[in-house]
């Protein structure tokens, strides 16, 4: 039901100049912005946006703007987090060069901003006011990510913080765009922030829990990555909080092996998740969010046949298996 | 005359606060912005709204939003450049690490669009959208730069237009927003941009021949720089041009040479630009682009004595020899 949003948006994209001169500068973008990807903001911003409004081609440039900025930080993450590859295909400092990246990555979000402004909406102040907001909390996320990679022990309550900043808030800030751009009430607005920010936790742990425990043959990546990398996700996070001491022993020891078998390493520690319910526990939170997403969208003041497009997209998302 | 605005202008940056946590995200933003610097856009701002109105104050959040942008664009090139210092302290990549230079950057340009937004102005899609135009193209200056060292020749044509880019449309920029804030007509805003992108034309080649031509004494980097990184200046490209066979033979040699002695290489290359009269051709041009600057300030719909401020400042940047 979403496709129409879809091929519509990737249209709009497709069509859309970011530049041309030097072509260092610009390609960098195009070959950024043509990696796809679910599409997942700015198909939020749409639908929010057709919560109250029929004509949702007019919010096609905000839903750009959401896109665009979410690609830039993924292109300056990549550089800090010196990834070879985003969805298969060379990173752009691997392809061009750590300057060409930052620089490309800096206009881009020029590039955002001036989709924003492609709305020639009455209220622009607001709209950049919270983009501001959420764009500097997404940098905040970034960080406090970077910090804990430094840290030996990190809460349970502290990671739930960095990826409700670090991935939660521009969900949020995506269907909050698409209900203000529609002249919906402030409550509605941040009912729907609210919901995005509860989908985007959801979300980013269920990306967690995919990681040990999806179906390799539908899984893109390869399973257990963030075991092997000893990634402070969600799941390692609350088993070094709920394990015994000789668990901890077991844990910290893969922990700290400098060389390992990857396969052993990996199901060692599926097992400790195993015994700890882990999997279990990590699915009983993410329900509470989504839970609490769905609970949300019951809130709004639109009727339930308005609101179907929202709830099947939310119910895909949530349904997701890789 | 403009120490008032200074003053008045540094207090307000003082006092700004940009965010806090997490404080390795924020404390480089402080660190920048303290590092001082002759604070030139944001008081080309401040005079220009001087003009045409009396209380500059309004124009502050205007001011301090070109020199954050400005502030950020030199953090970003310095990870860029490699460079180990910044008016003589550590740069941020340096001190904290490339990783939080890439993001503190990203976020302060979040907060130079900030304060654009603290203007509260009736108009502020304009501003921001010339603002967007203008930093998409100081990005296409430094890639155009970035661009040059890795090229044998650059013609002189290149090179007037990358500086244009890179440090000239920002200058221009300051003085359009602050006059456009004020409410001067469209005429006189364009007249004032056209004058900041000469000057900033002009300071660009001033700052290129105080390099080899400025008194040690006076200066505060070490004479003859850029002849040793063999950057491709003004006075390299317009000497290549205007050489003769032997004397491009000569410079070529330098330009090749591995090993040197730093002093030998400074002399000989200045040497050449002696005979060809690099000096006095550079001098020349710099001061078309003051004489056009200000031509066009007096052209301003406004009496001689209201403009005097603004072309005293003119004046005290032209003169400068260090």
């Amino acid at each position: 039901m979403t496709s129409d949003y879809l091929s519509k948006l990737n249209a709009f994209l497709d069509q859309h100049s970011y530049g041309s001169r030097p072509p260092e500068l610009y390609e960098p973008i195009y070959y950024t912005m043509s990696m796809g990807g679910k599409r997942m903001r700015p198909l939020l911003c749409l639908l929010a946006y057709s919560l109250y409004r029929d004509n949702y081609e007019k919010a096609l440039p905000a839903a750009a703007a959401v896109e665009v900025f979410h690609n830039f930080t993924l292109l300056h993450d990549d550089i800090m987090d010196q990834a070879p590859l985003r969805r298969g295909k060379p990173t752009v400092h691997e392809r061009w060069s750590t300057p060409v990246a930052i620089l490309s990555g800096d206009v881009m979000m020029v590039k955002a901003y001036d989709l924003l402004l492609d709305l020639d909406h009455r209220h622009p102040v607001p709209l950049i006011r919270k983009f501001n907001v959420t764009a500097a909390e997404v940098c905040e996320g970034q960080q406090i990510d970077m910090n804990f990679e430094q840290r030996a022990t990190v809460s349970v309550e502290e990671y739930l913080d960095m990826i409700k900043l670090k991935t939660a808030v521009l969900l949020g800030y995506s269907l909050w765009s698409g209900a203000f751009l529609a002249g919906a009430s402030h409550r509605d607005c941040d009912t729907l922030y609210d919901l995005g920010v509860a989908m985007g936790i959801g979300f980013q742990l269920t990306d967690d829990l995919l990681d040990v425990f999806a179906d390799q043959a539908k899984f893109g990546k390869q399973v257990g990555g963030d075991i092997i990398s000893n990634k402070k996700t969600y799941l390692l996070i609350r088993a070094l909080e709920d394990a015994s001491e000789a668990q901890k022993k077991n844990m910290q020891s893969w922990l700290e092996q400098k060389e390992f078998d990857k396969a052993v390493k990996v199901e060692a520690v599926t097992q400790i998740y195993k015994e700890l319910g882990i999997e279990e526990k990590t699915r009983s939170l993410i329900s509470s969010y989504f839970d609490k997403a769905f609970n949300l969208a019951s809130h709004l003041q639109v009727n339930s046949e308005t609101s179907l497009v929202l709830r099947n997209y939310m119910e895909e998302l949530i349904g997701r298996d890789h």
